[in-house]
């Protein structure tokens, strides 16, 4: 079997055109490529939810800082588009970035409220990019929903509140971390730990597990020390939205030149 | 007859949805009401382009800087009412401002490339404000095309911009600028000339009227001086799209409390 690939929104439009006028609902999963089980887990779901999937990839330029690591994010279409097959996607979107950012393109989204703090205190460009691509990913695919997963779950709550407050017509769902054996969130930059930093790595969803559990948070930042990481961005406490309370742990933390973040829910039966 | 009013997004969705269900395509005439002629004619070009046309009223308070005149921009909502029976329209979208910026709304847009100088100069707010209610109006309503009046030169040219960039599916049409017998653009702010600033007010039109037809700019702020205005905030000589050239003609200037602003391009066969 072979993957339809559109890479322009032309292409795109067309083919959902055609699946609309069959009475055909559909879901996206935007991705950055490198999938693994984590997006595959989205497919998924979004099989159940929707007649039809499309998974979107593309690498962002707008939502790195210049020193963050554009270059070396893991590319893999061909491996992309295996998975894909296998997991039963209808379509991959995969537009160059002139489908993107064409020429004289110069409108930004400025998301508030849950884009403040936390990850944007670290990645202060970041959520203006990643509101600006959901959008445009949204008006040029027009899904009845899209799906992304808990462990960015601050993106989530920005990805929520400007599908809000700019009426796109479509829900947004998520789909809980999907961990390796020893707890560690799937992520596609996990392939940059060497066999010591891996080893490590595990200890960042230990210590906000503890804390989901009910232990206090103020020795987190030491626990991940000891543990290994170089240095701790930030372990926090949070209600769902995000605001002040206590239904979600969220953290990111640096090993070497690896960057990982992770969200724990307090209780698995609260997930939203 | 009577009009129906939508005053939330669900009523508006579901009117809307019905005439989709029916196969008909729908025009969009945004406006801030206190309506005239100059909207009048969108309206007529809707009824010709669409099946169904949708007039929404909305004085929009983040395009008006603390300083302006949102708390007297003229408000006629049974006026307004009584002109679009007569004129022929289907649905009135008039929404509270919760429909438009409900609780914990944080959601910005920056528009660049048209939105800078010219109006934006004098009027820092307003085209972030325009952006983000047409946007938001776009999403809300889902029109095939939305129609503008070439008045508003370079807000048209803003709404172009952010509709490409944000990939939104409608057409952005316009129509030629409706105007007194003296040659003053229709504007809702024309009510709050007195005899004396009505009567100097042509003087704007005659001018960039000059220019269009060939005249040298360089004068033209001294004339508008001589004609009676008391100050001129530009008169600038552009193409359709706002860069460098010679096809428009745009200029603002002030007589006492009352902002006026005008576009003539320079030649008819050439509107955008």
């Amino acid at each position: 079997m072979t993957l339809p690939i559109a890479r322009d929104v032309a292409t795109l439009r067309a083919t959902i055109a055609g699946w609309r006028d069959a009475g055909q609902s559909v879901a996206l999963v935007p991705t950055m490529g490198a999938l693994h089980a984590g997006h595959l887990a989205l497919l998924a779901r979004g099989r159940e939810l929707a007649d039809r999937v499309v998974t979107s990839i593309f690498v962002n330029p707008t939502q790195f800082a210049p020193t963050e690591d554009l270059a070396r994010y893991p590319r893999d279409e061909a491996g992309d588009v295996a998975a894909l097959v296998a997991a039963g996607c209808d379509l991959l979107y995969a537009p160059g970035p002139e489908a993107i950012y064409p020429p004289g393109f110069c409108t930004a989204i400025l998301p508030g409220g849950p884009a403040l703090g936390l990850e944007a205190a670290f990645r202060p460009q970041m959520y203006g990019g990643v509101a600006l691509v959901c959008t445009k990913l949204f008006t040029q695919c027009g899904p009845d929903l899209a799906i992304f997963g808990e462990k960015d779950w601050q993106q989530v709550q920005v990805v929520r509140r400007v599908v809000a407050d700019l009426d796109l017509p479509l829900r947004i769902m998520t789909v809980a971390t999907v961990r390796e054996a020893d707890g560690l969130a799937m992520s596609s930059r996990n392939r940059f730990l060497d066999a010591r930093a891996r080893a490590i790595a595990p200890a960042l969803y230990r210590v906000l597990s503890g804390i989901a559990e009910g232990r206090a948070p103020v020795r987190a930042e030491a626990e991940l020390l000891e543990a290994g990481f170089d240095s701790v961005d930030y372990v926090a406490l949070r209600r769902r939205d995000l605001s002040p309370g206590g239904e979600v742990v969220l953290g990111a933390a640096r090993l070497g030149a690896v960057r990982l973040i992770d969200a724990v829910p307090v209780s698995a039966g609260e997930r939203g």
